[in-house]
């Protein structure tokens, strides 16, 4: 059973700033909520779950709250068009983005990706190359929103993302290469394979900011052979990770 | 002003089957009507906009129907949370993949690529990429549903798009390179450059499935340095054709 403060409380953290004040999150599905159990150092302080999920999932993780809800009760506290039988609530954890500085791995940077599904996106893949951190300028999505937590999956658990000024972030990277997409850059298929340092995305529509692109040591293009007029930005990162990772 | 039946008329062609009846779809927001308006070949039946829109419009397509809506109008015809302006209602073009069999041209084929905003943004990748056309199984989603629309942009007008029984044909592609990424083929990186022929697409959680995966001629597997367990569907596809093509 749930209780009517407890949903205002839940429904409260579909908004960022109580996110930001409670540090707090939620996350929906039997597949993410799995992830998030079995996450090293993530902690889950609640779990709102059917009958059935909770009945087969508390025996395996006795030390977590969890509370069975009726199907009607779950989509009260559901983002979900369809809501997805478990509610997760989970403490946000502190980024931080490290040993990358040693000239081996490549960092992305991301210029104004306002639509959470493209962030989503785009930390997943990061994930599946193996990316060690992202840094997001703050006009960037929430990683916490609930639709990048849906499109990240599991990647949002083991991917650093901190949020900043980032230009000032970029003007910081001393003597580290500064690689991004542009329309007037290198083609892409004429570059040596590998490359270490910082990869900036742009906004899709915008591209990098002058701000952020007057950081850029290395300009790259994604060479078009046919007549789209633009890239989808998830897209263009994972083109460009494949390329240079 | 919109008559009520007009109304209704629009409505029902948010649903597939009203758009199979009539072969008609429809386009929101200016700038994809704009490209329907200058995409040679498209027909464009008529067209619900902002008095604003109309007026700035009208002269240079005087031969188009143009119909000016008040907002509260253009709130019931639209798809969007956020009405954008216009509503076009266009008329489908019959397809036809040509002149890819000379074996210098990548077509794609999608296996039950069922997420429309993912098969919107494989349209417009494979217009970057200068793909002659795609082929779809038949459960993929229907490429006139608002979402692919919206996120294939103006790629939607310019790629021919197939629906057919995606094992059948290509088990009728005798002779031409089947490719398809697969978890346990050649790594990308280790691959020439160019290819021509198919490139199969599959679902992210299923992958290409047993049917379709057994006219596969050449295996290739996207190498995963991290963590993640999938690729989005669209960024797996832009990845492939941009080390293919």
């Amino acid at each position: 059973m749930l209780s009517k403060s407890e949903v205002k409380y839940i429904q409260s953290l579909f908004q960022k700033k109580f996110r930001d004040a409670e540090n707090r999150y939620l996350a929906e599905g039997p597949k993410i909520v799995d992830e998030a159990l079995n996450t090293p150092g993530l902690t889950v302080k609640k779990i709102w779950g059917l009958e059935e999920w909770v009945r087969r999932q508390q025996p395996m993780q006795p030390a977590v709250e969890m509370i069975p809800v009726a199907g009607f009760e779950l989509e009260k506290i559901s983002q979900l068009k369809t809501p997805n039988e478990v509610v997760a609530l989970i403490e946000k954890k502190d980024s931080e983005i490290i040993g990358w500085q040693d000239g081996a791995q490549l960092v992305l940077a991301l210029d104004g990706i306002q639509d959470p599904g493209n962030l989503g996106t785009i930390i997943r893949t990061a994930d599946w190359f193996g990316v060690p951190g992202i840094v997001c300028s703050q006009d960037c999505a929430d990683m916490y929103n609930s639709k990048v937590v849906q499109s990240a999956m599991g990647s949002l658990f083991r991917i650093p993302v901190i949020y900043t000024d980032l230009p000032d972030w970029l003007a910081r990277q001393n003597r580290i290469p500064v690689y991004g997409a542009v329309l007037d850059g290198v083609p892409l298929s004429t570059r040596p394979e590998k490359a270490a340092g910082v990869l900036v995305i742009g906004n899709e529509s915008k591209g990098i900011r002058p701000e952020a692109a007057t950081h850029l040591t290395h300009k790259i293009t994604i060479e078009r052979i046919g007549t789209a007029e633009s890239l989808n930005a998830a897209v263009a990162t994972g083109i460009l990770l494949s390329h240079l990772k």
